[in-house]
């Protein structure tokens, strides 16, 4: 919503905030605090839980100069306006000194995070995302998938080419049908209306908190799949932040895990549960009768392979769940050896072409489509991507334990009832905040850590079948 | 925006920002550096008037405890909250409860200010939204404009009984040519869209910084007159914001000098200019043109004597010019006896019905449309009424001084070219900021303190004529 002329305002705003809140968490008191807490002998396991995240975020926060944070600040904001431009006009060379200036700061406070919590680089900023996982984990469970994607894509595409093409339905789809259907799956998943609201921005969020969740789409008057599969993405977001521990409320402890548990919540509403058939024969006739839709193309079976279409494509936000690792691999890679000093940023749109190349066989017409898609680098979220894969396998994890647990999941998506799932998931995931690391509450609602066999499962089942 | 369930949170986060911003002022530091500061004997005068408006600042806010502004803010969110639904149900007696304890810690609030500035209650609250001003001085422009209106006013219907009557033009007004309008105007008036943007929302404001002013409005397809008048009204207190001194940016002297005088610059857009017979002439073939308007509704005149009308009416915020300094009387000697003691809040719906009564000679059928009617009291806002009536004053007063010191003002809004009297505004008030007083800055660009006598001047000269 910001005018352009108002960027160096907010970026101003933005610095000094950002160095209250550090001078408020870095205070000389918070420390004795802090060791007064620890030496008691009668906190329950939560409160010692509630400690440890209060001790992590502040050594993340006193790791750091105030001058540093107003530095990093300073640089994400004037980095990411010039890459507004620079993406318009496919124009990385524009972005690239501020890239590079970002780059320097990064390392910087990886560098002094890194060595206050004994991590890599690396290691060190993608904890401020995913606390407690390593890259090691991550190359473990990426390479496998590497192994594994490029002859399944084969697999699937050849497998998608002996069926029937795929009948567009045709639009207009006005804005308002759009939103009433949307708003219509919301509430029957269980989003309330009185502690939320549903809007229109440029890039689709949710945000908030759980007495007042905001989620946005944007609506394309030719397309009404893409914003519908958007709002129940972000719904499942939202209903993550709706379902944590109230006793907890504004307590380290009652913050959502980490940013992998987060998209694992919006992916097992997005990918496990509404781009499944079950799902779409529900929401056939509420969809078709939205946009007066008759024949074929409105019918189940043609909507699920239009939801489930699988095709290697240049933009991550609009990838297929089966291509879509592959983005998230090579902007891994790329990040990491940026960071470890192996890869120049100036040398970033080769590295980009050649990793796409070869993992999808695809090469985009400019660096617009390319390195330049994503706010993340630009922004100064480095360590931040390998969540999204992340939250993709753990969302067919825990959607796996769910139907075993309780066999009144499956029909109850058949008939639109999602009472069950939500009970479910509120008991095994959204009421554990951050009482317990993602690998505890991996294992008590699954069985077991982290297993990319699942992922890999579903996969199999939903695009060979 | 907010959902109705978001009120408790966000009532919770507005008290914790505030009490963090008055920890920050209160700090033991603080007195120190102004100690330091005052003690040096080569402060420029600018400085000095910097240095004298944080003092200001500090004296208000060392004047609370934290627990009393965290008091505040809860029992300010909470007394709102119910007020929305009192006012939707025309039911004082569900606010009464909160609005005596909300005046409690009002009243607490004002005895510790009192005791600081020396002032007696009122006064103290009146200086947090006018400093300097003191009840005495408007007891005297009041008593004096209370004495003016009934008799003129009478004078006026009268007038206005005589000429023929107003055609109203006939909509429906879609609303995106309402809004297209609206920015025509607001473009023309020198509103800078790369720093700033024009909303809808269900009560208009204007807000923001100097590079992001954010202003808003709502429509109504059968009406475009209150919402275009709405628009150049916030475009007046925009292009104050705009204008304030940048080499005092973020510093006290460099803010808006008080609510009077905010008022002041919204009132002289939309009352000195944009409903002058002037700027309507000018105005009248766009908003023809603008709803394909035809015939004698669209003529010059008659949009003249529409946007002058005169009519009493229960709403201060539809009032016209003539009648809306009477709300404000009303309001300012209610809250006065309130805070003062001498009014019960419990008899406050009766002696709003006899004030009204006795002023424009009408009774609310409802509290709906008395005194529930403005958020202002609900929300803590104790002593800002005067400020509307104030600022109304101060506008006819300015803009007759700018009249007289360049006579290019009046031909240039005839052709539709605001840069005369921008300039002159720019250069005698806005870049005042809080540079000086507002009657040293009234009198250096007027050449006298407040003359109530001019603004009586303008009406006459506008609605007896």
């Amino acid at each position: 919503m910001m005018p352009s002329g108002g960027a160096a305002g907010r970026s101003e705003q933005l610095a000094e905030l950002k160095a209250v809140q550090h001078g408020l968490l870095t205070a000389p008191e918070v420390e004795e605090w802090l060791d007064q807490a620890s030496s008691q002998d009668d906190l329950s396991g939560e409160q010692q839980a509630n400690l440890n995240e209060m001790k992590r975020t502040w050594i993340h926060a006193t790791a750091l100069s105030e001058n540093l944070v107003i530095a990093l600040s300073k640089s994400e904001a004037a980095c990411e306006n010039v890459w507004r431009t620079a993406r318009e006009n496919a124009d990385f060379a524009l972005v690239h000194p501020k890239l590079e200036e970002l780059l320097i700061v990064v390392k910087e406070v990886a560098a002094a995070k890194a060595e206050r919590l004994g991590l890599s680089l690396y290691d060190a900023l993608l904890d401020q995302y995913e606390p407690d996982m390593r890259s090691e984990e991550i190359d473990k469970e990426f390479s496998s998938l590497e192994e594994f994607l490029p002859d399944f894509l084969q697999r699937v595409l050849a497998h998608q080419a002996q069926q029937e093409s795929i009948a567009q339905p045709q639009g207009p789809f006005p804005i308002e049908k759009q939103k009433s259907l949307g708003i219509h799956f919301m509430k029957a998943l269980g989003f309330d209306f009185d502690h939320g609201r549903l809007d229109v921005s440029l890039h689709p969020f949710s945000g908030g908190t759980s007495e007042d969740l905001r989620i946005t789409t944007r609506y394309d008057e030719n397309d009404f799949t893409t914003s519908l599969m958007g709002v129940l993405h972000e719904t499942g977001h939202a209903l993550y932040d709706k379902g944590l521990p109230t006793d907890w409320r504004m307590q380290p402890a009652g913050e959502a895990r980490g940013m992998g548990m987060h998209e694992s919540q919006s992916l097992l509403i997005e990918m496990q549960i509404c781009r499944s058939r079950d799902f779409i024969k529900f929401a056939t006739p509420f969809i078709a009768e939205a946009f007066n839709g008759e024949g074929l193309a409105w019918q189940t079976d043609n909507l699920y392979r239009l939801y489930t279409c699988v095709k290697p494509d240049f933009i991550r936000v609009d990838a297929d769940e089966v291509t879509y690792p592959a983005h998230v691999i090579l902007r891994y890679r790329l990040e990491k050896a940026m960071i470890e000093g192996n890869l120049d940023t100036k040398d970033l749109p080769e590295a980009w072409n050649e990793s796409l190349a070869k993992l999808l066989g695809i090469t985009p017409p400019s660096d617009r489509d390319g390195c330049l898609q994503d706010i993340h680098w630009y922004d100064g979220a480095w360590g931040y991507f390998p969540t999204y894969t992340l939250g993709a396998m753990m969302a067919a994890q825990i959607f796996q334990a769910a139907k075993n647990a309780d066999s009144s999941i499956i029909p109850g998506i058949q008939n639109g009832d999602f009472r069950p799932l939500m009970e479910w998931l509120r008991q095994n995931i959204h009421s554990k905040g951050s009482l317990h690391s993602t690998k505890e509450i991996l294992i008590q609602a699954t069985g077991k850590p982290l297993d990319a066999e699942i992922f890999k499962n579903h996969l199999e089942n939903r695009y060979l079948q």
